[in-house]
C-alpha cells in the first residue's frame, strides 16, 4: 500500500546570476544581471515550503571563472541544508553541476531560464517548479533540470543553436563540456 | 558514484478543467473553463519530452461527479503510459486522487492552481513545472502537487481558507477528505 | 508655427467596476469586481501628471442602476477637476455616458476594458492609454474612448457579438442604447 | 450642444526601433531590437481603426543618425496618411521630433517605451494607447506623448536620472535637446 511521509523539507536556494535574473535598465540602454528573482516567484508561486535564499553572485555565466566555482562548491558543502537549488546561467551550468559532483549527502538541482522572468513569456517559474520538485524526489547527487527534463551533468550539454539542453549520446559522453 | 539514465520519458496529460482552464468571457460577464492551458503553458517552457495531452472534462471541480471519477480512473488505467499528470480544480482534487490510488505501474500526480493560467500572476506554470519534474522523478503511486510540495492524497487537504494544500495532522488522518 | 504650451494637467479617475476590476477568487470559485486596478496601472506606466482616484462604485455594469448614475453624475458634476476619466463596465457604458451630457466646462472620458487588467493578454493598459490621452486633448464634452477609437455616446453601441464598440450608422442614431 | 462625428480614421505607424522592441536572444547573451512590437499590441488592444505598420528602422534611438532622420522625415512627408505614430528609442526622440517639425497637414505623435514590450510589467501598451489617441485627436503638428503627457519637442527633453520625459522650464526652452 501506498505510504509516504509528508515531511516539510527545507530547501536552500543559491543565486549566481544568469538569464533568469536579467533586467532591462534604461539609463543604460541594456540588461543587466539585477537581484535574484527567485523571491517573486516563489511568492507569486504561494510556496509553502520553508526556504531560504542566498546571493552568491550576480553573473552571466561565461563570466563565472573557476575561482567562482569554487565559493559555489564551499557554499554548498558547508550548509546545513541538504536539498539546494542552484539557479545558473545556461551557457556553463554544466561546468558549475560537475564541479559540484562528490558533496556526500546532498541533492543539488541547477536551473536557470533561456528568457528573462520578468519577461511576460519566460520559462521562468515552469523551470523553478520543476526544479522545486526535482530536489525534493531525488536521491542525493547533482541534477540539471532544464526544458522539462531531469539530466545527468556528466551526460548533457547545452545545445546553443536550438536554445534547449540535451542528452550527449553515449559515444560522446566522455568529451569535455 | 553518480549514475543515472537521462532516459527521455513520454508524459501523458489528463485535463479535467478547474480554475488553471478558466477564461474570462465578455459576452457572458463571466469566467468559464475554457480549452487546457496545458498545451501553452507547455510550449512557453519550451519542453522537450515527449507529450500528449487528453481533455477528459471541463469542469469546476466541485462539479466533478463519482462518475466523472471513474472514467477518469479508467482512462488513467487504459492508458499505455506510466507517467501521467492529471490537471484538475483544487476543491475536490484530493477526492479524486484518491479514486486513483491502486492502479499498478503508474506514476500519477495531480496538480492545478488557485489562479488562472491566464493571469498575468499566477501559480499555474509554476505547478505544472513541479507536477512535471514530480512525475519523472516519483516511483509509481498517486501524488497531489500544490504549492511546491509533494502530497500523499490520503494525508494532505485543501486548506480553502488559505488557499493551500496541507497536510492532515497525524491525528485526523482517518478522515474523509 | 507650432506653439503649445505643456500644462502639466491634473486629471481625476472615477472608478465604477466593470470586467477592468474583476479578480478571481479561489474561495468563491468566481471572479468579482475587486478594487480598482487604475492605481496600478498607472503606476506601472509610469505616469507624470498629477491625479486622483475615487471609486464610487464596484459593480459589473450591468447591475448599474439609474440612481448609480444619478451618484456618477453628481460626483463628477461637484468635482473641482475639469478632465475625469470614468472606468466602467462595458455592457451599459453608453447609458451612463449619455446620463452624463450636459455638464458644462468637463471633458469626460468613459473607458473599460473587454479582458480584466490583471490578465496577461488584457486591452486594460491600452484602453487607459488612450482615455488619459483623450482626456488631455478633448475640448469639453463626453466621449467614450474604447478600441483605440473616440466614440460619441449618442452615436456608438457595444457590439457584444464581436467584443467591440462601434459607431451607430447615421440612420439608427436616434435609436436608444 | 455636443456633436462629433465619429469617422473612423486610418492611422499610419512607422516604426525606428528603440527600447519598446527589444528582445532577448539567449545565443547572444544580449537584448537587440527585434521585429516591431506594434502589430502584437494593437492586436492584444482589439483595435478597430483601419492602420498600417512600416518598418523604417530597426535601431537603438542613440545610433540613430541624421541621415536616418532624414529617412523618417521623407518617410512621413510622403505618405498619405495624415495621422502618423512614430515608435521610437526614447535617448534621442526629442531630436527626431524637432527634425519632423513643419510638415504640413499631418499629426505626428512619437512614442516608445522605457521597459520593453515583451516584459511583464511595461510601459508600452500604455504608451501606444495615449499615442493612438492623441494622434486622433490632436490638430496637425508634432508631439512627444510619454509619461501619459503630451508634450511639445521644442519644450520637453527626457530626464534620463528620472527614467520619464519632463517639460523644459520657459528660460531653457532655447537649448538644444
Amino acid at each position: 500500500m501506498q505510504r509516504r511521509d509528508c515531511i516539510i523539507v527545507k530547501i536552500k536556494f543559491i543565486t549566481t546570476g544568469g538569464t533568469i535574473d536579467k533586467v532591462y535598465f534604461d539609463a543604460k540602454n541594456e540588461y543587466e544581471v539585477g537581484p535574484p528573482q527567485v523571491a517573486d516567484l516563489l511568492h507569486e508561486a504561494n510556496v509553502t515550503f520553508e526556504f531560504e535564499i542566498e546571493s552568491v553572485l550576480r553573473k552571466d555565466s561565461l563570466d563565472i571563472t573557476d575561482a567562482d566555482r569554487e565559493l559555489i562548491r564551499q557554499k554548498v558543502a558547508g550548509d546545513p541544508v541538504t536539498r539546494i537549488v542552484v539557479t545558473h546561467g545556461t551557457d556553463t551550468m554544466v561546468q558549475t553541476a560537475r564541479k559540484l559532483i562528490g558533496i556526500p549527502g546532498k541533492t543539488l538541482v541547477l536551473t536557470g531560464s533561456m528568457q528573462p522572468a520578468r519577461f511576460r513569456v519566460t520559462d521562468a517559474e515552469f523551470n523553478l517548479g520543476t526544479a522545486v520538485a526535482a530536489v525534493q524526489a531525488l536521491p542525493p547527487g547533482v541534477y540539471i533540470v532544464m526544458n522539462g527534463q531531469i539530466f545527468d551533468p556528466l551526460r548533457c550539454r547545452k545545445n546553443v543553436a536550438d536554445h534547449r539542453f540535451e542528452e550527449i549520446p553515449p559515444t560522446d559522453s566522455i568529451l569535455p563540456a
